[in-house]
């Protein structure tokens, strides 16, 4: 091992990373192919959590003694696999809710009072004073969020100040300002808008079943800033496509980046590529995490965010 | 007269407000070139108060004893001449400015969280990994608006708990729990994001000026949801294609409809036409003061809504 310790930036999104790295550390990039023998001096991962993590690739890497998320989600990371060969993880928590939740909002203003449509209809010279647009008002609607977690509360608060009637879903009861459905079901039936905001993982992809968006039916409208593996895109697609639900409002895919054509003719949407928590303020506190958690890791001090139990 | 009151809608996009005024009074349509002989028995006129009402039309019209806006807005209409001629005029107010405020949230977040662009990009096939693009967090940002009424406070309540900071300019001072500048040139040279959310009148015609412009500067941003009139629109233009503003979300025009052609080339906007106050909701709360003033003037009671001096 040299005496800089050295780490592999598994995505090239995450590239502008080196300047900030190599004062300290030898930096390879695994698109570039890192030369064979980087395979044992390798000691820490640099990734994005919504990416799967290639578990052979951890095999070939003798040395590898941590795991480090530049993000906040890990739901790409085997968690327990990890812990298992004694790999620690890290992440980058509660520093982006707030603006995932702007998003949110934003996605939410963006479909029912149709801002991205009504910028479409002017610049294809298709305003007329004969056809006034008239949209939904959000006071009143009833707002479903699944999962009251960081992102969730921080949605909710915004929605409360626009006049918006909130409920939520979760698996677990938690002590909260807004009242918890029985059920998924239940939310989705009782809600005009349905914002998925959940931490994903192995045991909830799919959660919004073809069940779950039939029940928020042909006036819903379905908003995602968590994690597309969540959704049931197909059924998803269909649905607009029959009219079974109302609208769809997506900031992630269940492969991204997801297709100019899989969405051609599918009405009612507004998507935007995955930039939800992806503010320079954010990405700066992601990068001071990723830092701190490095120096500590490699001075044999408490991880300042490990992934939690 | 005839037993009914006669009345004349002016717009054509008023039209569907016809049904709910047939069964009381004679309803004539502007557009449909009312008959010689309605002139005698036309008593009120039902208007949209951005557009400018003929006064020509008004002395042509001996028996008019009402003018009736359908909306907040009456900037189109000389109160004063009207008032001098015994005409009293009649609004919608507080009806629909949480929508409106709803849509300036909107519109500042389809631009500085490029929700707008996002959906352009993927539509066009361009969301490739290794751009992701990163956004300007809203956390922090200074936010100055143009007007502290009905709106503007609406504004400003959404904007605290998206954690922006607040404050407004107006000519006169007020009770408001946000800090007022002293000049609007100040408000504008501290401001990221400016917000016009005043009263439009002949005294404001291009309040919104080159020099407002120029102080708010080549990364602020530009959101009017109030009246075109308001803003120096050809600057507004000038300024984004020079780079010396940074961006404009604009609900509201100089002249509506706006043509495309004259967007064609202009960077960093986001357009809507006119729709930030025209929701079903507010149009119902709209429909109801205008019936309300109506029959209150023909039966000589005092009327709901007028216009305050």
């Amino acid at each position: 091992m040299t005496q800089r310790p050295a780490v592999l930036i598994m995505q090239r999104h995450l590239a502008p990373l080196s300047a900030f790295l190599e004062g300290a550390y030898d930096v390879y990039r695994f698109w570039e192919g890192p030369p064979i023998e980087a395979a044992h001096d390798i000691r820490a991962l640099i990734v994005a959590g919504e990416f799967e993590l290639d578990k052979s690739l951890i095999e070939r890497l003798p040395n590898l003694s941590l795991i480090a998320c530049f993000t906040a989600g890990y739901d790409g990371i085997d968690v327990e696999w990890c812990r298992a060969r004694g790999l620690p993880v890290t992440h980058a928590p509660g520093v982006n809710h707030e603006d995932v939740a702007d998003h949110a909002i934003g996605l939410i203003l963006a479909a029912r009072r149709q801002i991205a449509e009504g910028d479409r209809t002017i610049r294809a010279g298709g305003w007329s004073l004969s056809t006034r647009s008239i949209t939904t008002s959000l006071s009143g609607q009833r707002l479903g969020i699944v999962g009251l977690g960081h992102i969730g509360e921080a949605v909710a608060r915004r929605a409360d100040v626009m006049r918006m009637n909130v409920r939520w879903w979760g698996p677990r009861e938690k002590d909260a300002s807004w009242p918890r459905t029985d059920t998924l079901i239940d939310l989705a039936q009782g809600s005009d808008i349905l914002v998925v905001a959940c931490r994903a993982d192995e045991n909830n992809r799919g959660l919004i079943s073809a069940e779950v968006i039939e029940a928020l039916g042909p006036s819903g409208l379905l908003v995602n800033v968590a994690r597309g593996q969540l959704v049931d895109e197909d059924a998803v697609i269909a649905a607009l496509k029959d009219g079974r639900l109302g609208g769809a409002a997506l900031d992630v895919f269940v492969q991204e980046p997801t297709e100019a054509a899989r969405w051609a003719g599918v009405p009612n949407t507004v998507l935007t590529p995955h930039t939800g928590g992806a503010t320079t303020e954010a990405v700066q506190g992601m990068l001071m995490l990723l830092l701190q958690n490095l120096s500590a890791h490699f001075a044999d001090e408490p991880l300042k965010t490990p992934v939690a139990d």
